[in-house]
């Protein structure tokens, strides 16, 4: 990711705030049991970019940098601590829906490293996933405010709601984009406007600007999820970390596939329908890219990318509003 | 359960208040979207005995009964309510693990209905139980006591920490009765625990109060779990409503097996070994009933119940407390 010489001046701050957040992360998931702190020290090696905390480090600060959009006192370090525990609860849910995911999946891989249900089996990566879940709740209401622990709650069943539809339509042939969107919306999007809309709300934002950052962050992530889906087909395993045409073969039809599904006819639709059935990921780029889906996905994740930025306007200009910019391009410019 | 003529008085008044927990349960969980609520009138299938909501309204009223003990006022609609809250809140707890324990447990029968993995798979059954601990915490934070949800989060961090303890010693002949006991504990005496304990205090109990009934509460878990593993090897599969033996299948060893085990010698000890790499239930239970084994499990069971109705001793006579010993009684002297 690279960032605007304004942005480098919070860099340092950044990597400060990022250091506390994972101080308090590991704090809250110390156990007096063995077997726990095993399991919880490889869950620190899933730990990747730590966009989520950042998310909501620098919603935070591009509130504070706003003093007219900001109904509480600029400098106020009980809301830098509010802000360093909800960043290591969106990383424990987080975390938790990779453990989870990973059992779904059946995955090998994960940021190039062993899963925990491959090391330990199924049953203990849902425990793992459920303690990671427990805990974010725990420490979710070391913050003392009985709003964010409501809107956690019903942000987490709104994330498990889109996997649940998203199952649903496990191998369905006539998975329309609306429905897609609804999807990604809440398995991804809904944790990342999460991110920026209650770190804008314990940093003191008014009402319009907790919105505008939350649609910012979902749609950010929907950018993601795009791009993720994109990867997906066309990505290295070796440089994206983890089993490619995953989605596939569990039949999880992703916005190339769904988009080319709209498209095709005849007889491009029964090979595609062939190497559906076969996971034959090759061919199926093949034909993918012949109705021009796979730039179309890429298009539609450019577009929530410059929407994302648009919802930045209502905040003056400040390194950290810059920082929240250069983040929504990097979604879609990174290969991993 | 045959309750005292005491009691009869309290059940008018206990299954209006179960039914207010049902429809808080049911209203929880209504989604806005139909693949959601489909799966979620699954659960009400699931839907037992209430025990724990029980253990909530119930441990509520023993409290109110006792002015000495009780730091509010007698008569209050707001504490009726956070205790029909709770119960539905500790339920959707419970119908959680069941749904997870089913992923674990590979099991094909519960309550004598399809499981929700045998009927659409592991992934769905997963999510559907994130979607129930999410709704949980969501529903509990309409409290609107941040040590309620703060309690919350920790009962269901060492609830998950008991069954990582277990796995942890799946298949290990030399687990000890320490270990055993620390399991069931915060397996499945945590949740109990917690039921009667929180009760007491959103009555407005004593610290004191709150104690004897968390400890009650955790006795009696405690008790319950024996008795499950007792009848997970001598119980009829037609009467207790779920596939038997699995315990041993999965290389849970319970504490008939445990007590055994550290019981036996020579020949029996290699004919025990064969046996559970064998999954033999008919073997097993004729070799552990020859070391006394299983006796000592049912007695074990009773001296939890016994110390559970001691701690009741603190209140004063009352129907609420005599339901509270009745149901202690009752943990053990069921065969399902």
């Amino acid at each position: 990711m690279s960032l605007l010489p304004e942005t480098d001046l919070l860099l340092p701050t950044l990597a400060a705030r990022l250091g506390a957040v994972a101080k308090r992360f590991e704090q809250e998931l110390v156990s007096d049991l063995p077997a726990v702190n095993i399991l919880s020290r490889h869950v620190e090696n899933y730990r990747g970019k730590m966009l989520r905390p950042t998310l909501v480090i620098a919603s935070g600060l591009a509130v504070r940098a706003n003093p007219l959009f900001n109904l509480v006192s600029p400098a106020n370090h009980a809301i830098d601590d509010s802000l360093d525990t909800l960043g290591a609860v969106v990383e424990m849910i987080h975390m938790a829906t990779l453990v989870h995911d990973d059992v779904l999946d059946e995955a090998d891989l994960r940021r190039g490293g062993e899963t925990v249900n491959s090391l330990r089996g199924n049953e203990t990566a849902v425990m793992l996933g459920d303690f990671l879940i427990s805990s974010s709740f725990h420490l979710c209401s070391s913050v003392g405010e009985s709003w964010l622990n409501s809107a956690l709650g019903e942000m987490t069943s709104r994330l498990c709601s889109g996997e649940i539809l998203q199952l649903s339509h496990r191998g369905d042939l006539t998975l329309d984009s609306k429905t897609y969107f609804e999807i990604i919306r809440r398995k991804t999007g809904v944790l990342a406007g999460a991110c920026c809309g209650l770190a804008a709300r314990l940093a003191g934002a008014t009402p319009a600007v907790c919105e505008a950052l939350r649609l910012y962050g979902e749609e950010l992530g929907m950018a993601f999820q795009i791009q993720d889906d994109v990867l997906d087909l066309v990505g290295e395993q070796r440089i994206v970390g983890k089993t490619l045409g995953i989605d596939l073969r569990k039949g999880k039809f992703t916005l190339p596939l769904v988009t080319h599904l709209t498209r095709c006819t005849g007889e491009i639709r029964q090979s595609t329908i062939l190497a559906i059935e076969q996971c034959d990921v090759p061919t199926l780029l093949h034909l993918i890219e012949s109705t021009g889906s796979l730039a179309a996905a890429r298009e539609q994740a450019a577009e929530f990318v410059n929407k994302a930025k648009a919802r930045l306007s209502i905040l003056a200009e400040s390194p950290a509003r810059q920082l929240l910019w250069s983040i929504a391009d990097a979604t879609i410019e990174r290969e991993f």
